[in-house]
């Protein structure tokens, strides 16, 4: 299967591969078959078995995966050992809350700067990272491109910042704000985290809507 | 259709028309037609009155939806207004910027406390909610129940604190470990918020895997 063709729910799916495994690796475990791997991540062993040939042949029947070089092919996969550059929008505790929780760094990602409006918190450095207005995010991203932008915020306007980053060839958006990105043609692609709607879909589930599984 | 037949696939869209329909309201806009809020929510028009005509009849053929009347029912649905109340497990930095940047207070949601082990933490207040001790919550969920446990952090073991929030009759989880949570029965329903998969599925884009739209 050609890589473009892959459906997006697999794609969604691989990290949940990788977190598994990885845990599994830690524990010694060097083998694993595709029931015991569904145990481990709430999957059917077929969604597994048909998500993983998706990307070539991993298991052998009656023997199952090696955890070892199944780690390592995901980890091509989603690109964790490529040095990705990124920049976050929003220096608040959103934006703080996610540099200091989230593994960046231990998967090669290099989060170069913030952007925020807020004279207090321009010109200072949040782990070390430094935080600039976000009038010069345009031209920065001419003088050092970057692969993901993170919006954790909606400084101003939001379609405004998704034109910058698409015109400053940003190539993916993880995207925090309420607000959905308009995009023109491929680039760059938009992942998002509507927290929004995660809590309140949960609410609507407690008030007794939706089907349990 | 009754409130338990209605698909997950629904419940999670609906806080998008939530907030859709709030910005048409505060742009004075009051009557909207399924195309129009097709355009504004990024979704089909066939998709959204279907989505819509399971709680009901709300549109007119030919007039349209009134925006505050839709909001109305939504607020209903999402149980906006039901006053529920929650606690945070976890004082670090994602629970804190939770609790500054997320409108808890603004859709009635009480968040009571927060718990964490840290000893230079428990003791605190966060944003004027106090910070207990982790081995405190059993007995707090018995003596005040809750309506929403909020995972921040993996505080020793998730399976524990899944235990102790099932037991201590909490209605729903929002869990933002990268643990899949394993629950026994019908409640407590739960949301995943896992940022290492949204993260890693657009760095998995970018390399070039999954259908572009």
């Amino acid at each position: 299967m050609r890589k473009s063709e892959i459906s997006s729910l697999v794609i969604h799916r691989m990290p949940r591969y990788y977190r598994c495994l990885e845990r599994l690796r830690n524990k010694g475990i060097d083998r694993i078959s595709s029931r015991g791997l569904g145990i481990q991540s709430g999957l059917t062993p077929s969604v597994i078995r048909q998500d993983l040939s998706s990307f070539g042949e991993f298991g052998q029947q009656g023997i199952g995966y090696c955890v070892e070089d199944l780690l390592r092919e995901i980890v091509e996969i989603l690109g964790m050992n490529n040095g990705y550059t990124a920049v976050i929008v929003g220096a608040g505790k959103l934006g703080n809350g996610l540099m200091s929780s989230f593994p960046f760094e231990t998967y090669g990602i290099n989060v170069i700067s913030f952007y925020d409006t807020d004279p207090e918190i321009v010109g200072t450095t949040v782990f070390g990272a430094p935080v600039h207005h976000i009038s010069e995010l345009a031209a920065h991203l001419t003088e050092h491109p970057v692969d993901i932008g993170i919006l954790t915020e909606d400084l101003g306007s939001v379609d405004d910042l998704t034109k910058m980053f698409s015109e400053g060839g940003v190539k993916g958006i993880w995207n925090f704000t309420n607000t959905e990105l308009k995009i023109k043609g491929e680039e760059p692609v938009v992942e998002n985290v509507h927290l929004f709607d995660s809590f309140f879909s949960l609410c609507c589930s407690i008030n007794g809507y939706g089907r349990r599984c």
